[in-house]
């Protein structure tokens, strides 16, 4: 008999971890909170039962590992994370972890040996933790957080590198952490997609193509405050209105940056007025545009584009435009072997399938350091993530385990 | 001889109530506080050097009256008001009540004799009040203020009522205050402009046209909060280019609608996003549409046009738009015998004017309510107000003055 995932049983895992949530907000079970360590509890014995010899790395990196036939050969890897936002959902990480447990489990139940060892792992603190330090365990495996993040102190004063240590890491030994480029033989994350694509679709899967580069300017737009009476339209310097300029110059660029397969998408989420009264014209306006995509011709393109137009709206307006970068994180790209295995596990499983970007992040860009990867989406309702109302059909999550297991015995037989 | 203003002296003054201020933020002289009331016994003493004979009304106004020749005729006044926004300026307001009593006083000086009486008036708290009330006293003298606002608390719970009292007011005998309409000859105000246009065009005065019209409508843009990484553009439903389209479309139209002499101004100064965050679609704008204008038409126009456009955006967009009326405030017209005497009396002093509308409300457009009434503006450097910088050079505080004497010496002669 082949392996075979087994839905009830993957089904009633994802409802006993929700119920391990602060009661108040479901569903929330921070990281480096009581919750948290609860629900870790709840894994270790199912990673037992799954016949995983259960470990903390010194990164606090909850591990089941089986061995394979073959010693000489790395692990094959598969995970995600088990905290989340506050108020979150019951899925995102949580699918990656659990369908996972379930295919090592299903391995494990059919009697099926692998040539590498099978490494499942629930990563420390993906979501943004109280330290202001979001993917804390796999930067630390992928040996890219050193000691001006392990410093960050949340409100309490207590900092990240106390923080892993109260988890069962070792802040003093994190280099064992780090797995080194090439050691690990590929890495496999399942995640909800947090976005409508899938479900418009009627698909099942999502093969990844590449995790987006994200970047993000502060732009600030100072015109001048003035009475908003006593002012002729003709004499403002009106911070808004040229501000107005930029969000929809942003909006037409982005849409026109989606061609060719190239995946963009521009956001500007925030934006704050100053002074923000309704009888003054507004003097300044700060704004952060996002955009992200996968390819970084079309993300150097956009900004060199909104600049220049941001010069045109200054020189037009009177207004001073000035950009400030904030961050620039390059994509991951998804390795061809990964993404042809999963491919082929849909196939095989039946599943109807989509290349597509991803335009969140996820721990799989910092695994990808040290060995190929590669992640499957699977649909959620609405395409709504980090809030109660996220919501996968057991059927969904099913069908996702299935090609998982699918595409790990594929590596398996294919990977060195 | 005839009457002439001092323009020494009346600096003098502005520099002295200047110095009556909160000294960690001036220049700050706050309705209903001691600093307030300090200010006006100065102006006690002064308005009695003027000849006038000075009382409180039941609204804590206070006036200081000189009786003319002719006992059947109602009174010329003039004014403005002595307090200040927190870290306001110096001439806002004071400006009206120091040249009027200037004009007093001069025409005291030459011995000069009116046919009507005078009455220099400081109205109680022109600016916004921390019972969240304007133009208490020139509202209280038209009779415009009822229980409601007499019952407006401020922060330590102190009401409207109980504050007119604490400044020598009477709240059970407000009839008192109230002035019929005809009970007053002609009002002239002489205020700083609060924009940019007669410093630009190098000119002396404004003859005010009418005071504009004002209306606010609260627009609430509702969009989809959605993953800013994982929603393709073409599945979002943004609320802030929505809004966008919205901010521009009011510009444009307010800027059409300043021809054939009609004065309009809309500002969108008060904008919230919600979440406001980098990486959420903005799911919510709220924002304040204001529009100023002494032509109803034109502001019909203008709100029937932006609600057309709203329409069209939120068919082609998804968002929900909607409109609340906030408030409404009528024009209220000058007099064309008051512009008439204030048009004559800047080409018998020199003063190059220009007529304008007031596009700030001020006490004159409640005056109104009871007599003729016309307005002065001067030049302020930058246009700049409700700020320290706030400016007047000497010379055209002298010229204003001078202005506004003659102009109270024609209507004595013109007026019944």
């Amino acid at each position: 008999m082949p392996p075979r995932v087994n839905g009830e049983r993957l089904w009633q895992r994802v409802e006993a971890l929700a119920a391990i949530t602060d009661p108040a907000t479901p569903y929330t079970r921070r990281s480096f909170s009581p919750l948290h360590t609860k629900g870790r509890e709840r894994l270790r014995a199912w990673f037992a039962e799954a016949g995983l010899t259960v470990r903390l790395d010194t990164a606090a990196n909850l591990i089941g590992r089986r061995d394979g036939a073959e010693p000489r050969l790395p692990p094959l890897m598969a995970g995600s994370h088990s905290d989340t936002v506050p108020g979150g959902g019951r899925f995102d990480g949580i699918a990656g972890v659990l369908t996972a447990l379930e295919a090592a489990q299903a391995i494990k139940d059919a009697g099926h040996g692998l040539r590498h060892p099978l490494e499942i792992v629930d990563f420390l603190a993906e979501e943004p933790s109280e330290y202001g330090m979001s993917c804390v365990g796999s930067r630390l495996m992928a040996g890219r957080l050193g000691r001006d993040g392990l410093n960050l102190p949340r409100a309490d004063g207590e900092t990240l590198a106390q923080g892993i240590r109260r988890m069962g890491g070792d802040p003093d030994r994190l280099a064992e952490a780090v797995r080194a480029p090439g050691s690990i033989a590929g890495y496999v994350e399942l995640h909800i997609e947090q976005g409508p694509v899938l479900e418009e679709r009627g698909l099942g899967a999502g093969v990844v193509t590449a995790i987006v580069g994200i970047t993000r300017y502060a732009i600030t737009v100072d015109g001048r405050a003035d009475h908003a009476g006593a002012t002729p339209m003709d004499m403002r310097c009106d911070a808004l209105t040229a501000a107005s300029h930029l969000v929809l110059k942003a909006e037409e660029e982005a849409r026109a940056l989606n061609r060719d397969g190239v995946y963009f998408v521009a956001t500007i989420g925030r934006l704050t007025v100053t002074p923000n009264a309704a009888n003054v014209v507004p003097g300044r306006v700060d704004l952060v545009v996002e955009f992200r995509s996968g390819a970084n011709a079309a993300r150097e393109a956009f900004i060199a584009g909104l600049r220049r137009f941001a010069e045109g709206v200054a020189a037009a307006t009177g207004v001073k435009i000035a950009f400030e970068r904030l961050s620039d994180a390059p994509p991951a790209i998804c390795s061809d072997a990964v993404r042809g295995a999963i491919r082929d596990a849909c196939a095989a499983t039946g599943t109807g399938c989509l290349d597509m970007a991803s335009g969140a992040g996820h721990d799989a860009m910092h695994v990808a350091a040290a060995g190929p990867m590669g992640m499957i989406f699977i649909p959620c309702r609405g395409g709504r993530s980090h809030c109660p109302e996220e919501w996968v059909e057991p059927k969904d999550l099913t069908a996702g385990a299935a090609v998982l297991l699918d595409t790990l015995l594929r590596l398996d037989a294919s990977l060195d």
